[in-house]
């Protein structure tokens, strides 16, 4: 065997390999996103399996195992961050280790069928056409589950949302849910009860040129902090935050008839990519200075547009740059005009259309879905009642068809289980942070009504993104916030946004 | 050992990954050339270098020896096809193990250092600045140039050549060249007397916008061929032609005070494009799949351009299209005018700046330096002193300076010796194809000037593009044209053109 402190250096290099790959797939999957030509899809397609598929290789090969069993018995020799990298690469090597070859592969079959019939029966609200396929993920997904949960000591539905947010527990969601889901029925009446009394909104006029309104989201950008000589905005057709650390890549789309929805998007993404950008640099390549989890990654996108962004401190900055941008539309850029546009409620159907004060509300119907479909406790074939009365009890609204219910989200149809609650986590911990920073540097707001953001951004590199991967995502928020997360900060922010 | 047949199929499993990944790197490598941010330059130089030490793993691990050999002993149970790809692998193979690791990585450390010190070098003409380290590149070269030439049974200088042209051999290209070199001086004082006859050329007067010129490119890279569907144009410094055959990606740059040199750069790299987009697709990743070599490649680039579309039939289409793209300048765009513009001679210093009758000139003074540095018959030291002789003896001028003369290429500074032959044999064999290709359907000129190129392509698909690596350079060349490569076709091309 060889010798603890050589198996974790061993283990560093074999790591660094991986990461590496990964971050030459993720330029890949940018480029397919943004660029590439429909006829290279096959020869891509190939190019990112075979790095998968090497990956996998490096990462399953019996010398990781027995290097990994050897440097966790040298543990005591390590450092801090040297033991919580050991930590993150066992994690890593559990998951891949947890499924054998044969799983992998019906898992892959399944999820690509399941998912292209999924794109054809959502329009036409036609569950019964994916039912089959969707069952056989959702076999294969408890199984991978059960197999995930024994190697981490954890229960199934765990063992699913490890995948996205390492160490996420049930009992703890379960909690903040159900305290927002108690909640939110009466606050969201009194909401809309406030709204209705306020004058009429006036909305921008159009046409905003693209061009336009390019610069001006690259303008934003480079307030938030993004450097564009380590990244790029480009246009694709599901915005998203991809590339590495040194050269961050975000997208966005634009509509010419309305900027607000590209404009905070690419606010949003801009969180994630800052995120990305000021990871720890001494631990590049290892899975220590990897993105704690998605939940944290959310929390980051949804402190900048939610938090930052969509305050009324915010609108009377980005007032005056609307004005210099897009002209004859004063009434519509008058600062507390701006900020009531930015914050309108209105229960709707759709997740990814949802105002900040429902959307907890249609990620807490799909956890418990998921919950109880994990658990056995759900046929899927009740999930289309299930998805309705959920609905109509959180959100009092008779969903009109499966369309605008439980087929409107790929997620289950492309096997990601345990993923929706990150959403919500994010923005309850991106609530909790943000308080947070305003009372370590309370003049965070009046900056931010300036559109400067150093202050925000030094406090949010010192206390997250600075961390890597070296603390759970628990550890993060109680060392920022001197708490665990909880909904009472969250409640409170849309109380004083939405009620006054 | 692994049964003969099995070792082939499992040799094909190893050359289809190396392939693929050679692919991926090759996205990124466009990625970096076109769109990377400053910023990404050294994760980006980490990734193609973590796939580049995986590929080399692959190729020279024990076991793929093994399959070579076990392959070769059971060759009489393969196809033709079949036969060219294992002795493809085995070309690859010799040229991956011929070095050993310490001499690899001495060559990149010295030839990483030299071109840095290279490009400071060359603007202020100081051989003497760069002297040292080219001395220890040119060192390494030699060594490397016997170790393989050893492998591959030919002289130190045809392995060299070997890596960009496989099978090249010195002799028959002295004689090429010596002919062309003897050709060349008063058949270049006739062109220029003649030139000095015709009435005065007409210039295009821009600006010339760089959007409108890009619409233009595109419109004439559909003419010839190329399927966007399959690929893409962007900008770059250095134009170039990259990405996979089903994804194909040149590149150009625009100057907005004349259109010639980005269009015609453009017709040139959609030549490399073509050939790559039509490599035989049963073979798609395997060695006798990919392009030939670089004198091949350079033919389809150059017959694009030189044979096909600076000739006066398509200069009749491209007049018609030119007054419809750019308005005032109806003299300038008259097909004769264009016809001259395009092919007007003038000696001058830099090969990248040449014409089509002068550039062989610079190819072989470099070929012939190179040949006798490899040798060792000429002392580093005397090259510029060489360079200024040889130059003067092909060309008649005096060169001013090392910036123009020994220091004004990349080649030497980066390590690629053997390389420049490839230019000028492929001018010769793009003469040579084209005169077959109209032999063979007459019908080509006329359709070339009605902007029509499809005889053409099918031509080329079925003499050249669909055969790969399944021929070596020789073969393709006879079979298609019935002669060996001769100089007799091009010289030919070039009295018609430039003395009529």
């Amino acid at each position: 065997m060889t010798a603890p402190v050589n198996s974790y250096g061993l283990l560093e290099s074999r790591f660094r390999r991986l990461a590496t790959l990964q971050e030459a797939a993720g330029m890949l999957h940018w480029d397919m996103a943004t660029v590439m030509p429909d006829g290279g899809r096959s020869a891509r397609a190939e190019q990112l399996a075979t790095i998968e598929v090497i990956c996998h290789e490096v990462l399953t090969a019996p010398e990781t195992a027995d290097l990994l069993d050897s440097a966790e018995m040298g543990k005591a020799g390590l450092n801090d961050w040297q033991r919580a990298n050991l930590a993150e690469m066992r994690r890593t090597h559990t998951h891949a280790t947890a499924l054998d070859a044969q799983m992998v592969e019906a898992m892959s079959r399944a999820v690509t069928a399941c998912e292209a019939v999924w794109r054809v029966a959502r329009p036409k609200g036609d569950f019964a056409a994916v039912f089959p396929l969707l069952s056989e993920v959702l076999n294969l997904t408890r199984q991978s589950a059960a197999a995930r949960a024994e190697k981490l000591g954890c229960s199934p539905y765990e063992a699913l949302m490890d995948r996205f947010e390492p160490g996420a527990r049930e009992a703890e969601i379960d909690a903040v849910f159900a305290d927002y889901g108690a909640f939110l029925p009466e606050f969201l009446g009194r909401v809309l009860e406030h709204q209705a009394r306020l004058p009429k909104l006036v909305e921008p006029k159009g046409p905003f040129p693209q061009a336009v309104q390019k610069d001006l989201a690259k303008r934003i950008m480079a307030q938030l902090g993004f450097d564009f000589h380590h990244g790029r905005l480009d246009e694709s057709l599901h915005p998203f935050c991809g590339g590495v650390p040194e050269d961050v890549r975000i997208t966005t789309r634009y509509s010419e008839d309305e900027f607000v929805q590209s404009l905070m998007g690419v606010i949003h993404e801009t969180g994630h990519a800052l995120y990305e950008r000021n990871l720890p640099q001494d631990w590049r390549l290892q899975p220590v200075g990897q993105a704690r989890g998605m939940a944290i990654h959310e929390s980051q996108s949804l402190l900048m547009e939610m938090q930052a962004c969509r305050s009324g401190a915010f609108c009377k900055y980005l007032s005056r740059v609307l004005s210099e941008t897009f002209p004859n539309n004063d009434a519509a850029f008058a600062p507390e005009n701006l900020r009531r546009l930015y914050s309108r409620v209105q229960p709707g159907f759709i997740r990814v259309e949802a105002d900040e004060v429902t959307y907890p509300a249609h990620v807490i119907l799909r956890y418990r879905l998921e919950q109880a479909l994990i658990r056995g406790d759900l046929q899927l074939a009740d999930v289309p009642a299930a998805w309705n009365e959920g609905f109509k009890k959180l959100l009092g609204l008779d969903v009109p068809s499966d369309r605008e219910g439980c087929l409107q989200d790929i997620h289950w149809y492309d096997g990601a289980f345990g993923y929706f609650p990150c959403y919500s986590l994010g923005a309850m911990t991106a609530a909790q942070f943000f308080e947070a920073a305003c009372k370590a540097k309370p003049e965070i707001p009046a900056e931010i009504e300036q559109g400067k953001f150093a202050t925000l951004q030094g406090w949010l590199n010192a206390n997250v993104h600075g961390l890597g991967s070296s603390l759970s995502t628990p550890e993060i928020i109680a060392k920022a916030t001197g708490r665990p997360l909880e909904t009472a900060v969250f409640k409170r922010h849309l109380e004083r946004r939405y009620l006054n």
